[in-house]
């Protein structure tokens, strides 16, 4: 799998794409791709929480922020497309399957964490520390929310 | 370790990070966290060719380019402690053992990764499609010299 994406990046093979940006990718490396983004966004969540409660490194958090920001403004809604509700082989999901039901719900959910990460540049830019805890309160609360309604763990 | 992850960045546990930004990341939660920010790289790079190919979205390729960045910026190395040398679990790594050991090729090799991030951004924000081309396939290209280095698949 890896290395067929590889490849793809690369054009090595003869994959093709050119329906749309999103059209190609398969199930079950949708399912891979939105559990790496979030959890690249829990990394740096977590990268910045330590900034927070030890030495504040402005320019780790700035780039900490900013990931989470990228993260946030990414797509990811294309990689919860259907047939991706259940796990697939190895890549396993944890959605519920009314994630797949309530859209709006769920857009809402999105608009929310994309607002909250916005804040959070905007602090980590500002070099505020407390403006950074804040936002980075309002970030965690925002992926709580998503997961306490439509994740299974 | 999803739960205590979310719980640490919300500050629900008595976790403490208070040692630095990367001391307390367990070696499992580095692997995951390495493998998911590459993997994340991985999919902001398939859209950018998917748009170089289809329809060019400027402002998805935008955010896909400073997502790469964002990835390459994220002082990922802090992710490759000793201990993480080999799979924990379920959480399998695919790195070479030289990748712990040439530290100086892998330093060159990251720059690589993270000067042509930064031109993607660049050719991204000129909208110049051309530019982007060559710059995501300078970024594809730094992804596979590492690959084939240090990358047991």
């Amino acid at each position: 799998m890896k290395k067929i994406t590889i490849a793809a990046i690369l054009g090595i093979t003869a994959l093709s794409l050119s329906t749309g940006a999103f059209a190609q990718i398969k199930p079950e490396e949708q399912i891979k791709f939105r559990k790496a983004a979030y959890s690249f966004a829990s990394w740096n969540m977590v990268k910045i929480k330590a900034n927070l409660e030890g030495t504040y490194d402005a320019a780790q958090v700035k780039a900490a922020a900013n990931a989470i920001a990228s993260v946030a403004g990414s797509g990811i809604g294309a990689l919860f497309s259907p047939g991706t509700e259940k796990s697939i082989g190895a890549e396993k999901t944890f959605a519920k399957p009314e994630l797949f039901q309530k859209t709006a719900d769920v857009a809402k959910l999105a608009g929310d964490f994309a607002a909250a990460s916005n804040e959070l540049v905007a602090a980590a830019d500002s070099g505020d520390a407390a403006a950074v805890k804040a936002a980075h309160g309002k970030v965690g609360a925002s992926c709580k929310a998503c997961h306490d309604q439509f994740k299974l763990r």
